[in-house]
């Protein structure tokens, strides 16, 4: 089935129209009309070949909302009509110890990914969300429910399960204090879902204009990290830090405003290394940490979460001939706090 | 209570006999004749002032088993005869939430080290173990069961906790792939520790000399850090790595020898920070932490756990006349694995 869609051909060039083939809905499918498709970061970094393992052409897009308009004969999770998501991922072995532990982001043969990967033939090329339509295997699609506001749950596809993977891992409970820094695309997301588990929230931020969005966001505290008091006066008093950040900072800087046994989580990938003083672990017995988006089972835990806690995404919703202009205004911080496509605008594409 | 000691008077003068007051034993205190008292590489740095706060005389040691000779009115803890041992810490506030949780050196008003430091109140200098007797509050003295050889449990106190309290903390139990880098006082006890609690134990080492040395020490294999083979040959092998170095080396190298979820406890304090690639943590969702020593209660528990598994350290035993020579063979590695100094040769001093 051909789909309309808008793809990167080349990492010199603007996205433009293309027309995508979806393969036939199979057994265990599930055929989704996109409603709303947001535009993560990595989107750019991989349509403009930043990565270095790009493919083109590429239809970018992996925070995917729509409507089931078909499902295969046994298909049981979704139903003709319901809301539907699509992540990061669209398959991966699903028996090896990461997939059967439910983190499919860590599959050990690796996971198919939702584009500029293939399916697990390793053959046939994966295509995302800037489309009117996606098939997906209904063990990677995600119930998005009923409550949830469909534009606004796109992003938390990607960006929300990538804050909400790490609250979890570190046991973010109320009454915590968890920082969290940069306030951008995950670092909006990080607030929201800290606050709705109880958490005392403080943002970090390098810019004083972001204070009056943090307070509407429910940042209970708000931290100026270019102010070098700003590390004497909260010195030791995190339990949690979640650092957004992908450009280069002090991690040691940040390590000294943890509680002993705190543990700073990385969401940000920065350029080039950062040194680590061992003595800023040893002293409180810290912890460093990595945390990489979050399995289908957690991201639909996720989905449930928001849904009862009434948390969204803040979104700016654009047209589909908008995207290129969009990822510009990415580049340099200006959106609050993520683009997404209406999907309908790639119909006439 | 005068007692004989060995005691640094300058960073840049050797250990010379110094007699040393110990206070009289109050209502909750406990006298220990030493038997045998360990030398940590610790010793060396403070007794040379090469971490900047020493205070001289000093007299050196936490690493101290002995006799109970007299007990205050009111100790329960122990009896006269029994053994006992002393380790990084003789007191603390007892009432912060480090001290609480059982973390007193994490204490946040600042715990009291058994030397260069002071008492509670802030004045009363604290000394060692290199003594024939040493008094000290029941809280902070530790029961050494009567299966434990008193010589080889001696850098138990010290070298033995740290080396716990990590496995503990991260949960080493029979089966995990356990990684120990650097084979000295705490990586042999590393070794011991650890496939005492079932895990199958790989000895990292620069030096191909030590691998019959670990296998003796109970490790399952052995790899050659320096050669580049062994980092892709074992990469993702490994569910804990103990990194007892102090020397500047490759973080990142090691953190890619962990399988997702792994953690890379730091033990040494490098002289400089060391560079650590964010994406050599978020691959994996793997963690970079610190340890340091661990509290009273968990000391007891690791003292138990030895006298349960047969466990002490390799041990030399040397006189309080060979103190200084010896420092220098702990500079060069030249040890296997822990000086310990007869106390009773403190006598004569």
């Amino acid at each position: 089935m051909k789909t309309n869609a808008y793809a990167a051909v080349a990492a010199d060039k603007p996205l433009v129209p293309y027309s995508v083939e979806r393969r036939a809905v199979g057994p265990h499918d599930v055929e989704i009309e996109i409603l709303f498709s947001g535009i993560c970061h990595s989107d750019i970094h991989q349509a403009r070949g930043e990565w270095g393992n790009s493919t083109f052409p590429m239809v970018p897009g992996h925070e995917i909302v729509g409507r089931v308009v078909a499902v295969g004969a046994k298909v049981t999770k979704l139903k003709v009509g319901e809301m539907a998501g699509v992540g990061c991922l669209v398959d991966s072995c699903r028996t090896c110890g990461s997939c059967t532990a439910h983190h499919e982001q860590f599959c050990e043969k690796g996971a198919a990914y939702t584009y500029n990967s293939t399916e697990m033939d390793r053959t046939t090329p994966t295509h995302g969300g800037y489309a009117t339509h996606v098939v997906v295997t209904e063990a990677f699609a995600l119930r998005v429910p009923a409550g949830l506001d469909p534009a606004g749950a796109a992003p938390l596809l990607c960006a929300g399960v990538t804050t909400y993977s790490p609250l979890r891992q570190w046991n973010c409970k109320a009454g915590d204090r968890v920082a969290v820094v940069g306030l951008g695309g995950l670092g909006h997301m990080a607030v929201k879902l800290a606050v709705a588990m109880g958490a005392h929230v403080t943002m970090f931020s390098t810019s004083p204009s972001k204070q009056a969005d943090a307070t509407r966001l429910g940042a209970h505290a708000f931290a100026l990290s270019t102010d070098p008091a700003t590390f004497t006066t909260l010195a030791g008093q995190f339990d949690l830090i979640i650092d957004t950040i992908s450009a280069p900072h002090d991690y040691n800087a940040y390590l000294g405003l943890l509680r002993t046994f705190g543990t700073m989580v990385l969401l940000g990938v920065p350029p080039t290394p950062s040194p680590v003083a061992a003595f800023a672990l040893l002293g409180g017995n810290k912890r460093l940490v990595g945390s990489m988006i979050g399995g289908i089972k957690e991201t639909q835990e996720m989905l449930d979460f928001c849904a009862a806690h009434n948390v969204v995404s803040d979104i700016e919703v654009i047209n589909a001939d908008q995207i290129n202009a969009a990822y510009e205004r990415v580049i340099k911080n200006d959106v609050r706090y993520r683009f997404v496509v209406d999907a309908k605008t790639f119909h006439g594409a």
